[in-house]
C-alpha cells in the first residue's frame, strides 16, 4: 500500500463519489455503473475501480456473476490519521482529533 | 481551489514532507531546499513548491531577496474535513471527530 496511490486515487472527483457510495454500502460493478450512466462508460468506470482496488482503498469480490465491491475502511482512515498527525499544525483543530480517534481504533484492535 | 488538485499535490512524497516542514514554521525556499539537499536539485525543489501554491496549499511570498512560503492550514484541513465527512463511514471515529472540528472552527470564526 502506497501513501502516493492512495493521494493519487483520491485526486479524481468520480472516484471520490465512487468511495462515497461504498461507504454507505457495498455494491457490485453494475450498480456503480448505473449511478454514473449518465456521464460515463462503463469501462471507464472499470478503470477507475481498478485504481481504486490498487491503491488498496477497495476490495473487490466475484459472487456467482456479481463482482462486489466495498470500501477498506482502515486504509483510507490510517492514511489520513498518519498523514494529519504528521502534517497538520499544533494549532490544527484535527490534531488532537485524530490522535483520539488513532487511540481508540488501536484500544478497539481493528486491522491496520 | 480545486479538490483534485489539492490531493494530487499530496500524492508526492518529497511535497507531504515540505508540507510537514512549513506545519512547524514558514520557511525561505532556500532553507526548504538545504532540507532536500542530499537527494534533489533546487529546480526540482521549485517544481514542488509551485505545484502545492498552485493547489492553494501554501503560500508565497518575496520578502527583500528572499521568497518565503507558508502552509495554507484551513485549506488543508477544510478539504480533508469535507472529504472525511462526505466519505467515512458511520462506524469511522473520525466521522463525529472530524465534525466536531468543523463546528469547532465555524464558532472560532476562522477564514475557510
Amino acid at each position: 500500500m502506497s501513501v502516493d496511490k492512495i493521494f493519487e486515487a483520491l485526486s479524481s472527483a468520480p472516484r471520490r463519489r465512487i468511495l462515497a457510495y461504498l461507504s454507505k454500502t457495498d455494491m457490485t460493478a453494475g450498480e456503480i455503473a448505473e449511478r454514473f450512466a449518465d456521464m460515463m462508460s462503463q469501462p471507464a468506470i472499470s478503470k477507475h475501480l481498478s485504481v481504486l482496488e490498487n491503491a488498496g482503498l477497495v476490495w473487490r469480490e466475484k459472487r456467482g456473476m456479481n463482482v462486489h465491491y466495498g470500501l477498506k475502511e482502515d486504509a483510507l482512515t490510517g492514511t489520513l490519521v498518519h498523514f494529519l498527525a504528521e502534517v497538520c499544525p499544533r494549532s490544527c483543530p484535527f490534531r488532537k482529533d485524530s490522535a483520539a480517534a488513532a487511540t481508540r481504533k488501536k484500544k478497539d484492535g481493528r486491522r491496520a
